[in-house]
Order: C-alpha cells, then sequence, then structure tokens
C-alpha cells in the first residue's frame, strides 16, 4: 500500500552513503513527515482510538491466507519502501490482523489494555538507548534502577529505613533484578536458589563452577527437587529442565478444592522425600495469582515450612504482586514477605508494554551466587547491574516503570487492582445467577474460570450411571472448546480456555473458560454481553 | 523541576477513579499536550539534535553524588507528578546524567546511534503491544515473526528455496528465536546442544527431564565441557553455570598471534580429551567477531572438526553476523553457513534499539529439544512462538526489524557496515603512525584496540632486565587506565579498555584501549581528536 503523499516510486530508492546518513537522521522530505506525524499523533495523544480504528478489524483472512502472503523469504536488497510507507503498511495491513489486546471485550490473557503515557515514555526509553549492563553506557539510569528496585523491594518486604538507606545504593549488593518478562524471573529464582544450596565448601568450588554432578557428590545425594503446585507457570519446570535438575524433579503438589496448594499434601511429599535421605529441596513454590485460576496459595503456611526445614521459598507473583498496591487486598498476599525471592511482572499488572519481569530478594546478597565479571566491563565492585542477571545488554525498563508510579501513585495502581477485583466478584456473580453456567473455580483476584453448562445437562448428569456421566463430561468439554473457538474467530471478543485437573471434589478433566480482568475500560455490561454471545453460539451449534 | 504551563499543583493530583481512567485515556490538559507534543516532535524528526542538546551534557555530579540523590526507596502514595512534568524531568533531570551513546565521539561501547526511524518502530511496537509469546495475542506478527526469522536464517544458511518454502510458515518447526540479547542467545544455543547431545534413549528420558546426573549415567560419562576461544563473551561461561555442565567445563583455548582460535590447540584439547575418554563435548564455539578485538575465529576449520567429529558448532556474530550483509566483506565469515547455531544481536549492528538478539539453527527441528507446552497457550502444533525459547512474553521486536530491512534494505546496511570497517582501516594505520602508540590486536572487523606506549618507553624497554621489564608493563597498564578513565570523567570522548591475555608473541597481559566503530557520523578526524585528547592526558599527568 503506497501512501500516495508520497512521490518517489519505488525503484529511486538506492542506497548510498548520502541517502544513508539522511535517513539515519531524520525523514526523507516534509510530505513523509507530515505521514509520520499524523501517525504518531494519532499513537501518542490518541491510542485508544487509534487502536480501536486499526487493529485486529478485520477476520476474514484465515490464518492459512495469512502464511500464505508472509512466506517469502527474500531479504530485500536495495530499499523497499521509505519510512512513512512502511508506517503506513504497519497501520493499514499489518494492524487490522493483529491482536486488538486493548480492547474491553479482549479479556483472555493478561496482555491488555495499557495507559497511553506508557508509550510515551517507551519513546523516550527508545531514544535514550541506554544499555544498563553497564555504567558506562547508562550513568544515571542505572542508579535511578537501584533506586526503583529498593522501592518495589520495599513493597514487598517492608524492611526498615536503614535497610533501604544501606542497600538502595550500595554496589555491592543488589535487591532484585529486572528480566525479560516472568519465566526469565523465575528461572532467575530458582537459579539463585540452587546454587545457594550447592554453595562452595572445602573440596568443593560450588555448582556453578563445578556442576550438577559433583555437587550430588559433594553434598552425598542424588537428586534434587522444586515443590511447586500443579498450577504453576510452565516457567518453572522449564527451570528444572535448563537448571540441570531435569524438569520431572520440578514436582507437582496437588491443589485443594479451592485451588491452593494442598498443605497436606506438601507435607507427606516433604516427609517422604526426607525419610527417602538421598535429596534435597531446591526450592518451594508459592503462587500469588495462579495463572489459570487467579488463586493464591497459603503463603504464611509455606513460608513457615521453609523457615522451619531451612528452604529457598519462591513466591511467583509474576500476576498477583502488584495487588500489594492495594490497601484493601493486600492481605491476600499476606506471607509473602517471608519468600527468599518473588517474581512480579511489569508487563501485567503494573500496565507496562512488553516486555518487563522483575525478581526480588529478601536477602540483599543473595544475587551474588549467580555473578559473572568480565575483563572489559562488569568488574568486581563496580556498579555495573549485568553482574547480577542472566541477560547482558537489556534497555531502561525501571525508567518506565519509575516515571509510571510517579504519574499513578500507589494508590492509582491500586484503584486499577480494587476495580478489576470489584468487576471479577461481579461476573462471578452473574456467572452463578445463569443456569446455564458455572464457576469453576473460585474468584479470588481478577481471573476467573467458569464454563458453559447447560441447565439441561446438568440435570441428566443425576440420572447417569459411569460410563453416561463420561460421555457427557467429554460433551461438555467439546462444547467448551466450540464455544471458546467461535467466539474467538468471530472476532467480537475473546475469552482463553485452558484444562483444569480432577481434584478430590471434582476428579474429571474440565475444559474451562478463562477471564483476566485488567482492562479498566472492562465492565460487567460488556462481560454480560461475552455471556450472551456465548449462550448463542451454543444454540446455534445445537441447531446445526 | 516544575512546568510552569502546568497549572495544578502536586497537591490537587488526587488518584480517583475518574481522573484514573482520564489518565489512562488521555493528557490531562490542553497545555500539558503542549509538553508532550513539543518534546515527541523533538525526539521523533529530530532525534540526533535532541540528544546532542540534551543527553550526558554534564559530568558535574559525581556517581556519590548521583546516589544520594536516588537514595529515597519510599514510593508516591498519590501521583506525584503529571505526565508533561515527568517526561520534563526526565529529558532535564535526567537525560543530562545518562550517557549520550549516540555522540561519534562515544566509540567504547557497542551501543551507540540508532537510526531515527528505530524510535517511530518502537513507538508503534508498543502501541500494539502484541505478545508474541502466542497467536492469540499477536496473530499475524506471529506470522511476521516466522517470516523474518526465515529472512535471517536465508542470510546465514543460504539454503535452497524449497526448503524455505517448507520452512517459513511451517507450525512444526522453527528457523530460529528471538531473545532479549546475545546472552539469552548463546545460553539457548547450548541448551538446545546439551538436549540434542544427551538426547532420550531406552531407558533415559533425556536430559531436560532427568537432569545432568541421570544424563551422565545414561551415556556413561563423567564430564561434558565446552569449547571456546579465551576470548570468548563471558556469557558463554554463564551459558555453563546455569545449564548445570559447571563454568569451569567452558574450556579456554588459546588463541594465536592474531587473536583467532588456535587451531592446534584446539585439536590437541580434543585429543586429550578423547584419550581420557569420560567426557563429551557439547559444542565448539566461533567467534565471529570477538567482542573485546573483532577478530574472527577460522570458521570453516572448526566448522570441518566439528562435522568430522560430530560436535554442535556454535557460532557466536551477536557482533559480527550482520557483516553477512556486506558484499564486500562477508567472506570474513565464511563457514559460518556450517554453524549448526548461530548468534545474532539485533540492537548491536542491525542498529536497533535495546533489547534484541536472535538464535539461529540450522536444522529446522533443533528448537524442538526445548520445547515446552502449556495447558492454557502454546499446545502443541500451535503456531505460538513461545513453545520453543528461554522467555515467555515477549515484545515484537520482529516488527522493527523487518521494517528497517524494507527502509535500508540489505545494501544500505552493508554500507553501514563497509563504512565502519573502513574507518577502522584508517584508525589502524593512524594509530600506527604515532609514535606513543602501539596496535595491540589486528583490524578485522570494526574494533580495534591499541595502547598509549610513549616512545621513549619502547626505547628503554630493549635495555631493561626482567624485573625492570615487568616494571615497565605495569607502569604502561597504568598508563592506559588512567588515561581512559581520565578521558571519559572529561566527558567529551568515551573508548573503553580492557585486559588482553598474553600470548606466545608477547606473554604479559596488556591493558589495552578499544574502540568500537559502529556510529555512522564517527570518521577519522574524530577518532585523531581522540588520540590527541589521550596525548594530552598523558602529558598533563606527567607533570603531576
Amino acid at each position: 500500500m503506497i501512501n500516495n503523499c508520497i512521490s518517489l516510486p519505488p525503484k529511486a530508492l538506492v542506497a548510498n552513503w548520502e541517502t544513508l546518513t539522511r535517513t539515519f537522521i531524520r525523514p526523507e522530505s516534509e510530505e513523509a513527515k507530515e505521514t509520520l506525524i499524523k501517525y504518531m499523533e494519532q499513537i501518542l495523544f490518541g491510542l485508544q482510538e487509534f487502536l480501536r480504528e486499526h487493529v485486529g478489524i478485520t477476520e476474514e483472512k484465515s490464518l492459512k491466507e495469512l502464511a500464505e502472503l508472509f512466506s517469502d523469504a527474500s531479504l530485500p536488497l536495495v530499499p523497499e519502501k521509505m519510512l512513512a510507507e512502511v508506517i503506513t503498511d504497519l497501520v493499514q495491513d499489518i494492524a487490522p490482523h493483529a491482536v486488538n489486546v486493548a480492547s474491553p471485550y479482549f479479556v483472555g490473557h493478561m496482555t491488555a489494555a495499557i495507559p497511553f503515557f506508557m508509550v510515551h515514555l517507551k519513546t523516550i526509553t527508545a531514544a535514550l538507548n541506554q544499555n544498563v549492563v553497564k555504567l558506562e553506557t547508562s550513568k544515571v539510569v542505572s542508579i535511578l534502577e537501584k533506586q526503583l528496585l529498593a522501592k518495589i523491594h520495599r513493597l514487598v518486604y517492608q524492611q526498615s529505613k536503614g535497610f533501604y538507606d544501606t542497600h538502595v545504593q550500595n554496589t555491592e549488593t543488589a535487591l532484585g533484578c529486572f528480566t525479560e518478562d516472568g519465566t526469565i524471573a523465575n528461572i532467575t529464582a530458582l537459579w539463585v536458589a540452587r546454587n545457594r544450596l550447592f554453595g562452595p565448601k572445602p573440596g568443593f568450588e560450588g555448582i556453578e563452577k563445578e556442576g550438577v554432578v559433583a555437587a550430588y557428590k559433594a553434598y552425598d545425594i542424588d537428586r534434587s527437587v522444586v515443590l511447586v503446585s500443579c498450577l504453576a507457570h510452565y516457567s518453572l519446570q522449564k527451570a528444572g529442565g535448563i537448571l540441570g535438575i531435569g524438569n520431572k524433579n520440578v514436582v507437582a503438589i496437588d491443589v485443594d478444592s479451592n485451588y491452593r496448594l494442598d498443605m497436606d499434601h506438601l507435607r507427606r511429599t516433604l516427609g517422604s522425600l526426607r525419610s527417602e535421605g538421598r535429596t534435597k529441596i531446591v526450592a518451594i513454590v508459592g503462587l500469588a495469582g495462579a495463572t489459570e485460576t487467579g488463586t493464591i496459595d497459603p503463603l504464611r503456611e509455606i513460608a513457615d515450612i521453609c523457615l522451619e526445614q531451612d528452604i529457598h521459598f519462591h513466591a511467583d507473583g509474576a500476576w498477583g504482586g502488584p495487588t500489594l498496591l492495594s490497601g484493601k487486598y493486600k492481605h491476600l498476599l499476606d506471607g509473602i514477605q517471608y519468600a527468599d525471592s518473588v517474581t512480579i511482572d511489569g508487563h501485567k499488572q503494573f500496565y507496562m508494554p512488553m516486555g518487563c519481569g522483575m525478581v526480588y530478594f529478601k536477602e540483599p546478597t543473595a544475587l551474588d551466587a549467580i555473578a559473572y565479571h568480565s575483563r572489559y566491563i562488569n568488574r568486581p565492585g563496580s556498579v555495573d547491574l549485568g553482574i547480577k542477571s542472566l541477560s547482558g545488554s537489556r534497555e531502561a525498563n525501571s525508567l518506565i516503570l519509575d516515571s509510571a508510579l510517579k504519574i499513578m501513585g500507589t494508590n492509582g495502581y491500586g484503584l486499577l487492582i480494587e476495580h478489576s477485583i470489584q468487576v471479577a466478584r461481579e461476573f462471578a456473580e452473574e456467572i452463578q445467577s445463569r443456569p446455564d453456567f458455572e464457576l469453576t473455580s473460585p474468584q479470588v483476584l481478577n481471573i476467573l474460570t467458569y464454563r458453559f453448562f447447560p441447565k439441561a445437562l446438568k440435570q441428566r448428569l443425576k440420572k447417569e450411571d459411569d460410563k453416561g456421566k463420561k460421555r457427557l463430561y467429554e460433551g461438555l468439554n467439546d462444547i467448551n472448546i466450540t464455544i471458546q473457538r467461535n467466539q474467538r474467530e468471530a472476532g467480537n471478543s475473546f475469552v482463553s480456555r485452558t484444562t483444569l485437573k480432577g481434584t478430590e471434589d471434582w476428579p474429571e478433566d474440565r475444559v474451562v473458560l478463562r477471564v483476566v480482568i485488567m482492562n479498566p475500560m472492562t465492565d460487567i455490561d460488556i462481560l454480560r454481553e461475552i455471556l450472551d454471545e456465548q449462550e448463542n453460539i451454543y444454540r446455534q451449534e445445537k441447531r446445526k
């Protein structure tokens, strides 16, 4: 799609040194600048309208058709398009087939609308292009990042003023680090836990240096495990795999009927591992907002066990962490302040753009366990933040979060959290009031699961024998798969789906619909419309 | 710093639901919008001037003073500032103490000026806020990403058209993945190599599932190693640590006098590992542009050995990979097409903003070795890109690189590479022509090391005995540390420094100055000024 304000035909686009340095520095022409200004103004000052108007507006092309359109693997030798054209293409040809995650009807995932100012902050961060791997390419930004890490650490751990005065700008200690996302935050936490459990001792230089085999020999064991809820995010399994302990040693503990970690099962598992005698526990993970259900593990009870048995306690608050910003609901996370490490995502309930994870450590020296130095940067004792993180080069996401906190205040974020939990509560009531639906996990935060379960089937269920029940359950799963898929394909709204494993109360695996309420523009009326649409889809399907 | 166009005093900033939803959606006032427009226009259409005017313009505050300014760890309860104020603060208070990495005088690191249009592309990517972990939050953007991965794969591997037709949009295969940076790209490559080496076999479910201890037992060995040049990036050591093989098993191979991997030493090491018999080789790594010297390992010879001995060959082209875009210099990377995996950074010589790494695999099924699924997304057989990557949620950096390639063409990128290598060549000549300097590693790409070595000391060296020589070498190192530090602190220009380990030709460790030439605005006159300044610093220091 060629914008008609661009006068040069494509064949005139050559890559010579003169045009190149010009391209590097400023728009090719005044007309091009006008096009760019138009779009940038729309994006920066009318973000929600821009997205509503341009993004995800068409489902007319199937995945197969799109795949065919994007199947040429040749690189353009000469410049193909000018910037204004490329931006025009992005807006007119790409965006309509992207997903309007900002729509208040898009309630299926943890990616949603961001405040318009986040785009301004991202723009300025990209323009400054600081690299916080080292002081020499970031200076004050590294210092600001250390301060922000202390601020969020304080939100979680509430240590004394003296503690933060000592550590906020201490080049020897680190209260946490920024990561690309929650997966890498969780991996970092367990990496630290592994290395601290198998630290150096006489005749052994530590697991990081000598590896897992030498570590087990030095500590005279056969196996190490991580204990997690069966609802844990799959990144925890991945952590077990990459860290070399084996992902089958990330042991799933049952949940109770409220989808919280079953403490009895945890205690029994610990007991049997202990009596068997040749296994060490790398960490117990508590979920502060399960990805699928939003339920919260009994953090304080897990903390007690970990303290008693000297086990690393990791809290995965990727989703739920910012609940601490709400005076009304922070009590739900009680116990998180005892965790040795905590994951919190910026691009989730801090409403930042992709991708920003964080991990915090109670002990300011915990990250020493993964420190790396090099000859040309990250020398010992420097402020270089890259010494203690999984990644090296990183953008300065701290600039965005620090600014957002100034603009919103913790109260502002708190209101967003409270609003979404309130809407989730109303939605849970709505589901329970409709005869053809069933709430499948309790509403705790702002994530809900439920399923379509026609009244007639509920009644029939009572009369069926085991075989008949099984068939009915399978049919129910198929109905929910169809409803979710058809609704997504219709393109007006989106909920996700997952499968809840059987519990004692409900032994069958259940395909359920999943709703994540974080967009402040999503209200109960919109959610009612979504349920109405699901009812309609069912009726239409039945007629087929 | 309060911008005077904002009429509301800070006490009026309250976080209530009405102001909050407004804040979420649009600027607080027309006056605020004017301030924002002013800065955004400067950033988007006068980036280089904006940076020159605002960034890194003052060194007046020491690190210690800055640390004191950023030492309050309390979070603002109520909104502290409005967006326009926050942006004004960023520009007026933060940016002056950041580092102007875009200055043509800032030639010490791999972070430099980016074309202005990159900021536009980042802005639109942030606005769309797609999450490429899964199709449901990205749709066409995931499809575009697969296409771009095929394009860059083709740049590296030059497979047949049929190969790309088969794989470009194949949901079962993956030609590579985007990562946060080169470190995570390198770790991903070695993670794949480890898992393929210790794959499942009868009675063993594979290292990812069972862990390192079970793997060594199943394969009846005691140790596995990665062989790398002693100039390898520190991320390779980190990979050994996190992957559980132990970072001391990332074995450093000597370099020859040209700072290329010493093939004799590599062969001897392989021979002795083989005769010892209880060790497996996870990978041999070849550097396609060493971080410190820009030198390139003999990739084709490494490839031959790896092919012959069935060893995973990883090429670290984080820096040098894009040299393939230059018709004139791509031959320098000959052999990279045989690598099983290749790291290339986007935020280096693709001139993208922080942070974008990539890793490519010759075999389209290689990434299967690290695949993870979950119940709610990333189901087997889906297009979801998060199935085969270390991280989960990711921003759509592919939109930026794909667009940039359309704007620049491979020719455009090629010209940037060729210009920087040409300037590096002129700079090497300049260094060699000055009696008080010494080139310490050969110019191959656009990274150079050299040191200040006064003519008088060169002459004195000839007369000294071993003890005297040692003292002289130490003095020389001190001189270069001082020159680099004083120049950085003066704030007009910046080179980095590193320590080159002794080689056969030059057995002493040498502190050297390091220059990375990638900014197209850096020319030989600027580099001459930098040398002049270094000479002046030496003279001033001598006078003290």
